[in-house]
């Protein structure tokens, strides 16, 4: 199993790499309660120490599905497929999704998802308390004035 | 401009799709107060109806900046690499990043970014309010009884 590297950190922050999505595989998830061994799956929200979201990796590989549907008690989850294609279910619904889908799951729908290609199929999930967004407030961000420093020239 | 692809709905849920990361290039985000077009970028919140994050992806061209620094009022940021490499500043220190790499930025780190590579840079950024999540709870999940049915046989 791969150590997640960390990248750099200061007051206000924490860097760290996976390693390519492609080789997720190297890394394990132990769930702690059930304490089984799930490869290929990682959670970064302990690292990076969030306090709003949640967030995971997977790599489900050909033609392998996570075997059960799962629900939330208060949390909304977005998954992203990064690469690869597979199929979603949520509520009884199939959809085929793929690099680029994006789905947003209201904590109360049944859900899950495989990979019925021969190829690998990459996804990360955010998990963030439903309702907690006051707005769609790209207008929270406001820029710095001055100009930006860099400590090495761009190439 | 492409338009964003819908792929499902349903009471629980939306998914939509942006196409492969590569072809970013086809959506332009059009800033709602400067007016100005941001090519390249997307945000998908609104289009998700999410109410726990704001989520955006964004191409970097080769040897491209984000020309400027920015803070969050309210706003815990979470960058992920998805493809290329370049380099990350927060409160003045720089560092390399790349595919794999994940950054947690508080609301007040003054933060930008930029592709000094020869490839296509590809990011998303998950903003949610600082401070919402009650624990880290992977806890929050609970499975459904039964055995998952798909509409469709595994390849």
């Amino acid at each position: 199993m791969k150590e997640i590297q960390h990248i750099s950190s200061g007051a206000n922050y924490i860097a760290i790499d996976l390693g390519e999505f492609d080789q997720l595989m190297d890394h394990s998830y132990i769930h702690p309660k059930l304490k089984q061994e799930v490869k290929g799956k990682v959670f970064v929200g302990e690292l990076l120490k969030t306090t709003g979201v949640e967030v995971s990796f997977q790599l489900l590989p050909p033609e392998t599905a996570v075997p059960f549907l799962h629900k939330h008690k208060a949390h909304e989850e977005v998954y992203i497929i990064l690469k690869g294609s597979g199929q979603f279910q949520v509520d009884g619904q199939c959809f085929d999704v793929k690099e680029g889908s994006v789905i947003r799951i209201d904590p109360e729908g049944e859900r899950t998802l495989r990979n019925n290609s021969n190829n690998p199929m990459v996804f990360m999930v955010i998990q963030s308390m439903a309702g907690s967004l006051d707005q769609h407030l790209i207008f929270d961000g406001y820029r710095v004035k001055g100009e930006v420093k860099w400590d090495k020239e761009l190439l």
